[in-house]
């Protein structure tokens, strides 16, 4: 790498700043790649990672192996904490050693976005989200712990609250969630346990809004209300949250407010965009929406800076939905632009969306698919939905481990990934059970650790 | 389930308490198997999972869904606390609920062995073993997380320390993990980084007697030495430990003290008995030998208790070696003498151990196997070990798993599972680095928490 060559930083390794790196690989730049976690993270599989269908390597490689051809990039584990627009420059806090400096002639920020609570971030410790890898890690443990406690409990009630699972938002990832919790209790679990019935378990699905997948349109909607319900899912729109506390969930729908005992909870209801959205746009000048996401020109650029862009679920553009798919297509048009303009200088063109469509699973053998209009439900469309998965998934090793493991969990009934270590086993439930949060007790009663731990 | 059937009570999901479990299914008894994690445990391949090469979830099922169409066998989460020989009765801890009170016709203790630091506990933290899940975890984010830490430093000797390696201990556990660090350094991780060259790592693997797998007898553990040293481990026998600390590890050898500057150890050097073995000890007037494990009658069975067995690595019999299959072997013959008991009454057999080898894998493609004197190296050995792990792995899915993931792990280059998570990259790393325990530094620096953290 020579010294003279325009040098362009990615922030975040997600699907918008990891394809705006690939795309670069033949053009004459420098690339730094930053990201806080050492993986790009396949999200959209996230849901199957914490119900012990894949294990985190098959959806979380490593950048630096992804990127392991592309000479001229170089991935940095580095969190941004600023930005200076006019030095073009930004700083980044590593784990050791100073903060990492660095100076850009091109920017291209894609931090995406995280789960939102709407103003009750208390409840972060009690109704986990699924937005990282960790998330996964602590919603699997809940999930399969829950069966064990039930399992061990002996008060009726007490074993239903073990028992009843909530999920909280009726989009995408809500749906694919309580889908599959119900799909292990009814199908993974059989014969498992002595005292309980698995196929007992409960799982609510609520959302505030008249529907479920509402961006799916009424018809791929209601299909989807329908398949939920015949695999057991009780769906209950219009219905809002109020309260949840370790030990139950207070929700407010047609009916009246109603308080329903229950361990484990899900958050899948908003996003809102990362902090550096915000950073932007205030030195900028740029706006933001309700959500946090930056306003930014038709070329995916910021006001007064052409050579800074933001992609991806950050961005606020022409009403773009936050999917997977707008990233990438940002993430390429910002990379491409910025090729275009070293190889040859000239205006920027506006990004144009191409959808290809969005598509939720509800069960096995059962998704809906919206593509252009044309509306796709049932085993067709879960035979799309495993196609563009596979498609998309990186690394052809992942792709054939995730079909395998797709086929032994549908077709087959088994989950392969249920451990549950010993720090997870026994925390977040002593914990839920004692109505303390996690870490506030002494565990060593139940915790015999080993010498080494 | 009756009443009034034979109920044997089995501690321990390890090879010997699983094996037992299984054998006793089409006897007339109630079997209860209490065990303080969710899974057993598959430790011949815990340094696969500590290397990236496998998931947690394929070694480590369920036992609960091993044991699926075991209708005669419970399975407990449970911790055992005492056992009242007299009374046939034990007590177990729970995560929640009052303590399982348990009664037995017939026990078997099978708690196993965990690592040792010979009176250093102190060294837990700064090296962890290669016993549980947990450890693998552990074990595999210091492992990759050093190599993204060497990238990071800029100061030649602060990067020399994270990409030095320290095993210690030259048994099989010993020389598989410091080969796989060996091979993933060199062939894993090529190309994945721009200021380091990761096959410029150091694995050093000490041991303070005269040779690497000394089991195996002089021929093959010279051939092993061999081995190791052509794939570029450094092999230090009579060398003994010191003191390590976060920052660095002190021998002493042949020529003397040396202190080597080096961030990940790893101990498996060790190991002592269960606790539970000194417990049925004390009960029942048996010894117990240096490393805590409990002398019992030829039957494995406790002097004047003829219905209590222990077997596998916490029981002290003939010299036999603590290896999968004496635990295995033991197990089963237990589950026989009570099955014989139950349906014919008359005397207990001696338990034979019928040796089927021993065997260590030193890199891909080779391996040393000792089979009844006949002793097998290289590529065939390599074989030999595919072949028998294969046939022991629990599970048609885990045995397709782990064969998979050797095929692109040793003919291909790849490591399927390095994700590390937000709290791993960070806590140990930042820690060591400052020289401080995990937990007690405040992380926030570099972890940007997510609301759902």
């Amino acid at each position: 790498m020579s010294a003279a060559r325009h040098r362009v930083v990615i922030v975040g390794g997600g699907f918008g700043g990891l394809f705006a790196a690939k795309f670069l690989r033949r053009a004459p730049v420098d690339v730094t790649l930053i990201d806080k976690t050492n993986h790009h993270l396949f999200q959209p599989l996230l849901y199957q990672c914490a119900t012990g269908i894949l294990s985190e390597g098959a959806i979380a490689p490593p950048l630096r192996q992804v990127l392991r051809k592309h000479g001229n990039v170089r991935v940095e584990l580095a969190n941004v904490s600023d930005i200076d627009l006019d030095a073009r420059r930004l700083r980044a806090e590593r784990p050791l050693g100073p903060p990492l400096e660095i100076e850009y002639d091109s920017l291209i920020v894609a931090t995406g976005a995280a789960g939102s609570y709407f103003g009750h971030d208390e409840y972060a410790t009690v109704a986990p989200g699924l937005k990282t890898v960790d998330d996964a890690l602590e919603v699997r443990a809940r999930i399969f712990g829950a069966f064990e406690m039930a399992e061990m409990e002996e008060d009726p009630e007490a074993q239903r609250a073990w028992l009843t699972f909530a999920v909280v938002g009726g989009g995408p990832t809500g749906v694919e969630v309580a889908g599959q919790i119900t799909e292990l209790a009814h199908r993974s679990l059989k014969r498992n346990f002595r005292r309980i019935d698995p196929a007992s378990a409960r799982v609510i699905l609520f959302d505030a809004g008249p529907a479920v997948l509402a961006a799916f349109g009424n018809k791929l909607s209601a299909t989807a209300e329908r398949s939920l319900e015949r695999i057991g899912v009780e769906v209950r729109t219009g219905t809002r949250v109020n309260e949840i506390s370790y030990r139950d969930i207070t929700v407010e729908g047609p009916d009246g407010p109603e308080t329903i005992p229950c361990h484990v909870k899900v958050w899948a209801a908003g996003v809102t965009a990362s902090p550096l959205a915000a950073m932007l746009a205030k030195a900028s000048g740029a706006e933001t929406d309700r959500a946090g996401r930056i306003a930014v020109l038709p070329d995916c650029s910021l006001p007064g800076h052409p050579e800074v862009f933001a992609v991806g679920d950050m961005m606020s553009l022409e009403k773009l939905p936050g999917v997977a798919e707008v990233a990438m297509q940002s993430g390429i048009h910002a990379a491409r632009t910025i090729k275009r303009r070293v190889e040859h200088g000239g205006e920027s063109q506006p990004f144009k969306y191409r959808d290809l469509g969005s598509m939720a699973s509800i069960a096995r053998f059962s998704a809906v698919v919206d593509f252009k209009g044309i509306r796709v439900s049932g085993f067709p469309g879960w035979l799309m939905w495993v196609f563009v998965h596979l498609t998309f998934l990186t690394g052809f090793k992942n792709r054939f481990t995730a079909l395998y493991r797709w086929v032994t969990a549908f077709v087959g009934k088994s989950r392969d990934e249920r451990t549950i270590s010993i720090q997870q086993a026994s925390a977040r439930v002593i914990a839920a059970r004692a109505g303390v949060r996690p870490g506030e007790e002494d565990l060593s009663r139940f915790v015999e650790r080993q010498p080494t731990g």
